[in-house]
């Protein structure tokens, strides 16, 4: 059952084969994320992960962790801070703010912080429902 | 150049196989977006795309077309409103709301309804910036 201020933790990285595949079922080839040569010349300096591969950890989660199954994203808010690199390590970190039980909802704060430095790459605010494991 | 009131619009769809793969890329395997089976015991009735993926098409969008090459993804808001299906024409429309000069940076409403219907599915905001395309 998901309680007021229960936290959840989930370590993952993307290798560039990830980031070539997420392009093309996607279709968003910007070359800052497929070509380094290009993104040398950018402030980003090397290819960066798309930020809705990024992202899509936070739906990973929710949808086959914490909660898990029967879960329904309602909303998510993201702050792109730092670009997320490939063959790095990161942690994404949920923390519950609000239940909202006859509504079966909660409010998840959404982090992605990298795993060595600790600095914040990106956060936001998610929105879930689920009707047996928030109640 | 962007302005403020500007419009762009996008059609798009998604197969199973482009959902599948987005499942293997992200590794979101939720059931209710491979398992047909499984998704018509659901209030969905047939297999959802990822969240993600329909919102994917903000960023493919802003990076490769408007305002395109150069654009650095500040944030998103993301409410989902009604779910995606794969083999469902739909359209995205992106609107300038404000244009902030000095920091290169637009905030853009996204959307994606239902090409045929006109449902909307999917809102929310975006902050992009752009030192060429956005003054």
């Amino acid at each position: 059952m998901i309680e007021i201020n229960q936290t959840y933790t989930y370590d993952f990285k993307f290798s560039q084969e990830d980031v070539t595949l997420f392009a093309e079922v996607t279709g968003d080839k910007n070359l800052v994320h497929l070509d380094a040569d290009f993104a040398s010349k950018t402030v980003f300096k090397r290819p960066i992960i798309h930020g809705m591969l990024g992202a899509s950890v936070f739906s990973k989660v929710f949808g086959v962790m914490f909660p898990g199954e029967g879960t329904i994203y309602l909303k998510q808010s993201l702050n792109f801070l730092r670009p997320l690199y490939v063959d790095v390590d990161y942690e994404a970190v949920f923390t519950v703010t609000e239940v909202i039980s006859k509504k079966n909802t909660a409010i998840v704060e959404t982090i992605v912080k990298n795993k060595l430095t600790g600095k914040l790459c990106l956060n936001g605010e998610a929105s879930i429902m689920n009707e047996d494991k928030i109640k």
